[in-house]
């Protein structure tokens, strides 16, 4: 069970380690489904009432922004790791909106980890993920916790 | 311009105020569909691997709970007010899984307001956002600021 995959384990992540999270182009399609479903404000929805909006132009929202990066963090890390889910963010930081064919990427900072006390076998990651755009400008920003299986852990995930 | 909608401005809110967000049931369909976009891990996608994992069954990503929460405060509170967008969250705690059929409700407690001293004519508010299940346990809280127009401001939006 635990040898016959390559799967990371908590184990095998170091602190200091920084992961690319690889790219997303995002299309103005994706922007607007998003918003319709889950956060229709008009400057997320048509271009007429995003003009006179802070952003400027039609731009994609926040929760859409973590999302994606949250998929990207899965294809580059999670679906090679143990994981276990995740507690929470904090410092959610939106610092430029998104626009449509904005070509995005980012990167995941380790910076602490630590075996749960209290659920034996089960590690947990801290880091810092950071979102680019393709002029460089950080977008997006957020900390937070990931849970991740020891390597000899009983637990069956 | 500035009479003539009923819309909330920076000023109609008030701190201490509870709003209350109404109801949402969530699908199976709408958990696997986020889930394939935007956090495949096998615990949001199949039920064999959820039983496995520390939700011990089926469960919707977090940020799909988080995403929720914002459509449910679009419809009860920012569709009818001079919403401007949101520069981040703190503290975002996913404290329960979501599971689907779940009914979900919530609120949004107001807890700061001040207006901004670098935009002319935008207010901020402070709050906290709670979210709960048909159970009546919190499965989701985090804080966060929201930009709003000032009623008498020269902004367009």
């Amino acid at each position: 069970m635990k040898t016959e995959n390559n799967l990371r384990y908590y184990e095998d992540f170091e602190i200091g380690e920084i992961i690319p999270v690889g790219y997303k182009t995002i299309t103005r399609e994706e922007v607007t489904r998003f918003a319709e479903e889950f956060d229709p404000q008009p400057f997320h929805l048509n271009d007429e009432a995003a003009a006179k909006s802070l952003f400027g132009k039609l731009s994609a929202s926040g929760w859409h922004t973590a999302s994606m990066f949250m998929r990207m963090y899965v294809d580059s890390v999670l679906k090679n790791a143990a994981s276990l889910g995740a507690p929470g963010v904090e410092q959610l930081k939106w610092l430029k909106p998104v626009f449509p064919d904005d070509t995005l990427t980012g990167r995941y900072h380790i910076l602490d980890k630590r075996v749960s006390q209290s659920r034996p076998g089960v590690g947990i990651l801290y880091g810092k993920a950071e979102m680019m755009n393709q002029d460089k400008e950080i977008v997006m920003t957020f900390e937070g916790s990931g849970f991740m299986r020891c390597r000899d852990s009983e637990l069956s995930v």
